[in-house]
């Protein structure tokens, strides 16, 4: 009935959109599951979960519509407070959100042809990412 | 225990709002299930899932202001990658994702009183687009 | 299986970022479930669920970008129609979006060590709000 699925991911700094589509369907398969849904989840405040047609030109371009609404180079209550540099990376995940939730039926996650799941490492920093999957169905 | 729905609707191009609230409802009844979560999908990468007060002015504000945020009459990456036009519509869908839950009990969605669920057709050509509902309770 | 809980909370007007973390976890707690999804829901549409780090740094950036983004101080459609003055209330809502699924395991929600659960009121008067948690497990 409940799956729980991880995986760990390294992800560049600044807005790094990684495709995860694969993990998260094969974390499907593994569940045994006909047919439910797959809560992804990102259990951290600097990076953010969705689905985009994983191509160079649209991965550009919502990086640069990002980039221009938040941007890195400006001064942040958060980098006073702590020291840090990454308060554009907070705001971006707050808006995005940590996690999608996504059906499956046949085993298969119901996306588009040309949709995938991507992880966005908003942090200044590269990182290794934990993403959970959580399955439920029957 | 999961109970898998599928709907087709009408959109016009370009950030048309469609009050999807009856169908979701009526999946739910059909379910026969009590209680539980609605999950509704948009498979594609051009349409985004939320909800709204369904009213000519807070949609002609929606609008608006994403125009402002995320014009369509610019230059993209995605069109020259593709020859497409419409790369505003996938930094959109990216932006509010494709994915939204919602609970209901005694066979009702727990929606506030002026609150509908919306799909937003953000692609620059009018479609036909394929809704999920994917209903998990008991 | 079905687990529904809901709890009110005071908010301010415009903006007030909300911990509710604590309300959820012992939600999870209540529900004797082991493992499964939580799925917070506002229901309303002039509030929005999301994570964040809940340090008043980034709870600042948060409102600053969206005050930028999104101005209560300008005239909205919405004010027209019904004479209220919320229309940017409308417009955050819809985009942060109005639910929020996060996966337990062993009675635990699964966030990150800096990620609290925040429900923010948008709305230009302070209210009085109802969250609803519904938690799917085993």
């Amino acid at each position: 009935m409940v799956f729980t699925h991880q995986f760990q991911i390294s992800t560049q700094a600044k807005c790094d959109v990684v495709d995860i589509t694969n993990h998260v369907q094969k974390a499907v398969e593994a569940s045994n599951l006909q047919a439910g849904v797959a809560t992804i989840f990102c259990p951290g405040s600097t990076g953010g979960l969705t689905t985009i047609e994983y191509e160079s030109g649209a991965i550009a371009d919502l990086k640069q519509i990002l980039d221009e609404l938040i941007p890195y180079g400006r001064d942040y209550q958060h980098h006073h407070r702590w020291g840090d540099d990454n308060g554009a990376a907070h705001v971006r995940a707050a808006l995005m959100g940590p996690s999608l939730s996504v059906p499956f039926a046949q085993r298969r996650l119901m996306l588009g042809t040309w949709q995938q799941i991507v992880f966005i490492n908003f942090d200044t920093r590269s990182r290794s990412r934990q993403i959970i999957v959580q399955i439920i169905g029957e």
